[in-house]
């Protein structure tokens, strides 16, 4: 039987493991993508590993997401990314280059290629036939060390598509439609790979916006095919000697099928405050609108600002509804002013915004509250937007441009109508006006070795030691079932400026729970310090945050009932023993402030089954505790964490260093 | 003898006093400018005034400052001042349409007419040949309800201009000279017009940057004559119809004079951290520049913006550069596009920002700390920029090109022979391309009666009760000399965010120098409580939260050594009786907790002498304090404030929306 696109991309990337569904893989990875809410803790990494010179093909570090500087932090954070892209051998992405997705797209995606970012969108990219996934920062890490990225082997989910968008449905509206379908859990532990005759007429930055918001799925990443429409893409961009065909064989198969008919699709929209929450948008039309925003990775392409601007020329937005343009890109603005679009807009009355993810990621824009706005962007979480009781509406250009002008939720559909508006012929330049001058390319490997530029509030990474042989420390913390990375530590502006400074971020660990946790951990740092949970611990985001700020007080064990998986893997990439009770009732016989001793512990935790012995000093009692780590985890924990395992690993370079 | 222009325009609007200065005097009002930062206070203040309907010719309410919108706050704001305008009868100026000053200019300005703004760059107007002030947002509101604004009748300092200013050097240098050769305070209580041959190579647009910028100058306001050049400007702008003549008597003297020769000018750069620290380009030149920033009300024309694409053109920032253009309004920014100049300017790697104030009020794009940023701003003292060890330069828009391209501070005279570029030959459009679909005209005056669209952290001023017959009240704070207004009330992110939350803003009042004080005035509350100051009590920022905050707490007297000017005028403006000891050594006898009682106060208050007989009831002392209020002010004071007493003097107005 022969491969689909998917199982093509990961066996020509395979470096071990086998294509069983569930079964654990390691992917070489080409290509890695880094922003700047993610990246300075990447490069922070790259610092504690020693590392010498990037050594993925390509590795690209972008600032998009920390553009307002409310304060000196996001210019120095600038500053400092620009030094390691030097130092380390990275391309740098100036700020106002654009947001990473369509950017990298744009000038650095290659069909047949993998692509590791330390961003949740990252899978855009399979809108070219790249294998492109979202990891945590320190995996990112890795892969531009040259290290493979590990993952379990997700099922192949076909969606057929067939027939052709009408009028006033456009890219959007297929995801909306996939969301609407099957939720936000919907594609976990699976990619999705589009195929059929409907590809035909979706252009590559039309399958952007449906790879895009794959992520809104939950889906690993989701791939389409290499076909003509890329290579038009690749051309338009003038690298068409980039292209590389890639297509499924035509006895492929998948795991899993489904099948849209696109010319049955009408214009659909997120409800507040889910993407999942999808309805035609003619069941929620008439509500009043405050804000209309246009732009994000969601819908990044020219012709989506572009069609945006044909829809409201010769026209004005509606007196109480601010209509925000935020441009994906700076090629994406310059190709958009060239054709006169961006004179269309302001003259409508847009506020036009710099180029960058902007009120995508609660970066500024935020909307009153309780009042309407509607989005092109990929999600609209709650307080998302920067405001905590947001009504935050997600559709296509189309959408957003029919209310811009209305004041209300519309029909687009409804446009002739209303405002003698037909649908917009767009006639789009056939070539991009590719611009790569803020893009900074990486020094050659043979320039002097760049200093960092570290401003008053970028620390280096705390010291991660080897897991000691005996650990007899005290419970500096018990906590209940379903404690999120949130409670361990929180994110908002009082927190997230510290994003660099592990130090003093590590004062708020735990703060929303026992505000007198830091202090304590911080008296017992000479012996470690263990923390019980409950069920579930760690559920919520995936930020390496709250593994690194208790590691750096301290923390050495963690023993739970059960683990949340994303930070159990945290826990164990930064050197930090996640056990489970192998009885739960054992939970309830620990009290805070008991002293716990493990002996013997670096051989008892390579020993057959995973058990290691618990004994409370303190109680004179013992428990059973179980690890799940793999072997190769294993060796992670016993060097400290990934970090220093690689530095291990890579001794020759390292003593090359020193030499 | 003949009037020069200030005379003039003063003696057409005098409704009291005499032309003498130093005497106060009283100003019809013709038009009146608020923004989004003031502009919330004021309109609590015409809700507290009951007004019905704004009375001045042309009130419009801009929205300029706020514009980031990091939380939901904001777009409340801006909700809240559109129905204010709806309510009260002004103009909204939408977020998007621009910074206040240029868009003021370009749609209202008219020569011969008073303006007064509650922003201290309101003088940019006086570039028409109008008299615009920048006064407190009490002071703005009463001219909205039609009252005079009072001020001591300044001096009229005569700048004559002659010669033509070379290539490379532009109007902002012209008013750098003036802070060069007279300092930050050389304006104090003057009115600088000018005058002579020079003015006849000055647009109306060169003329706003130096009247804008004579705010640096600490002067009252600046005027230029309505002369051809205005003429134009008027009919760029297809107003010529509001064009008036108005030019000095050719007879006219001055009290102050001076003189500048144009041609002798060359480029000039305010070193950090003050407007008055200027030298000569040339001896700052070579300094590196991480940062430059194009735009604000001090150079927002269109021929500001327009030069520096010239310069620009088909170039590229240096990559160490943040090159930031900040349009000043929609209407500039349309023109900008139309002549292909932001076309050219995103080509070269500007990050183009939307219209508003944005970094020239630290509303973002604040750079890295220690960095050096140039900006085309009007000031540069330090943390304005939002970072507090910033390092900013003032200069001019060519001055600004040349370091954007080099990365370095470079006299863009050097340009020709470092880069080859000549100076260019600008070709303005003849016409403005108006468009006011972004100005909302107030309601007809028959309209209904509009809501005040309040969000959850806006709240209605504080009942001002009148000034009680007698006082008997605790010491709840005794404070020391020279306490500013930033100990009374703090700015900054934790507290700014509540500035139409009266209550809430209150608990952070004197929270810098005793966090108790809140708890303690308010549990005061029935009698109300006093505060002794040491000397120069109320100096610094002019903000009139300093007294409204404490008076909502119960303030009703501050007795202290002596005040500073603005704070003491804030005081009787919102109904707290300032005293001063009538013998300073008094100071050193009252401890805090003392209870101090004010007998038959209200007929005290207008006694001669103006002398108050303090009785120190716990520790059984009387001390002699004095007022040094005017009639007009003892009235406001008995009233409770000026908005009581304006109340009072409408009584008829308030008694038909009654009935």
């Amino acid at each position: 039987m022969g491969y689909n696109v998917a199982q093509k991309l990961i066996a020509s990337h395979l470096v071990s493991g086998d294509m069983t569904a569930g079964r654990e893989i390691a992917l070489r990875i080409d290509q890695t993508l880094t922003q700047d809410a993610t990246g300075t803790l990447v490069m922070l990494e790259l610092e504690a590993m020693d590392l010498d010179r990037a050594r993925a093909e390509v590795s690209v570090q972008y600032v998009d997401h920390n553009l307002l500087q409310a304060d000196g932090k996001n210019a120095e954070d600038h500053a400092f990314l620009r030094s390691a892209c030097h130092r380390f051998g990275l391309w740098y992405s100036k700020p106002g280059n654009g947001v990473s997705h369509p950017t990298h797209m744009q000038r650095f995606g290659v069909p047949g290629k993998t692509l590791a970012g330390s961003d949740s969108h990252t899978p855009a990219a399979g809108s070219l036939g790249m294998l492109a996934i979202g990891l945590g920062g320190i995996e990112v890490a890795m892969a531009i060390a040259g290290e493979p990225v590990y993952l379990r082997m997700p099922e192949i989910w076909g969606v057929r598509l067939t027939g052709e968008l009408p009028a006033w449905v456009s890219a959007k509206d297929v995801i909306l439609e996939m969301l609407r379908r099957h939720g936000v859990k919907g594609g976990a532990n699976r990619i999705i790979e589009y195929h059929g005759p409907g590809l035909a007429h979706l252009t590559a930055m039309d399958r952007h916006v449906i790879a895009n918001m794959g992520a809104e799925l939950g889906a690993t990443t989701t791939v389409f095919p290499a076909d003509d429409q890329v290579r038009a893409f690749l051309r338009a961009e003038r690298r068409e000697q980039d292209f590389a065909e890639l297509l499924a064989d035509t006895d492929a198969a998948y795991d899993v099928t489904d099948e849209i008919d696109l010319s049955g699709l009408e214009p659909l929209i997120a409800l507040p405050s889910s993407p999942g929450n999808v309805v035609p948008v003619r069941e929620a039309a008439g509500r009043p609108v405050d804000q209309v925003v246009v732009g994000s990775s969601a819908n990044p392409g020219l012709r989506d600002f572009a069609v945006v601007a044909a829809i409201v020329s010769g026209r004005q937005a509606h007196p109480g509804v601010s209509f925000d343009v935020n441009p994906s890109s700076r090629q994406i603005l310059q190709d958009l002013t060239k054709m006169g679009a961006t004179f269309t807009l302001i003259s409508a009355g847009a506020r036009l915004h710099q180029s960058g993810c902007m009120g995508c990621i609660g970066m500024g824009q935020a909307p009153a509250a309780g009042h309407n706005s509607l989005r092109t962007f990929p999600r609209n979480f709650p307080g998302r937007s920067g405001t905590r009781e947001d009504a935050v509406f997600l559709c296509s250009p189309e959408t957003a441009a029919a209310a811009a002008l209305t004041g209300r939720i519309t029909d687009p559909r409804d446009l002739p109508r209303l405002l003698g508006i037909g649908y917009p012929d767009l006639e789009l330049p056939a070539e991009s006006s590719v611009n790569t001058a803020m893009l900074e390319p990486p020094p050659p490997a043979q320039a002097a070795r760049a200093e960092l530029v570290k401003g008053a509030n970028i620390s280096s990474l705390p010291d991660l030691p080897p897991l000691p042989g005996r650990v007899e420390a005290p419970v500096v913390l018990k906590v209940g079932d379903d404690v999120s990375t949130d409670e361990i530590l929180p994110a908002g502006a009082r927190v997230l400026p510290y994003r660099s400074n592990i130090p003093k971020l590590a004062e708020f660990t735990f703060a929303q729970i026992d505000e007198t946790y830091a202090g304590r951990a911080h008296a017992s740092r000479d012996s470690g310090h263990i923390v019980v949970g409950g069920a579930n611990y760690g559920q919520g985001s995936s930020r390496e945050h709250a593994v690194i700020a208790p590691r750096h007080l301290g923390l050495r064990v963690v023993l739970a009932v059960s683990f949340a998986r994303i930070h159990w893997q945290n826990l164990a990439n930064f050197g930090v023993l996640a056990l489970e009770f192998a009885d739960p009732h054992d939970y309830d016989r620990i009290q805070q402030g008991d002293t716990l001793v493990l002996d013997d512990l670096r051989r008892a935790i390579g020993a057959d089954g995973g058990e290691i012995t618990v004994r409370n000093a303190t109680r004179d009692q013992h428990y059973t505790a179980r690890h799940r780590l793999s072997e190769r985890q294993i060796a992670m924990v016993l060097a400290g964490g990934l970090i220093p395992w690689l530095r291990e690993r890579q001794q020759p370079s390292a003593s090359r260093e020193a030499g």
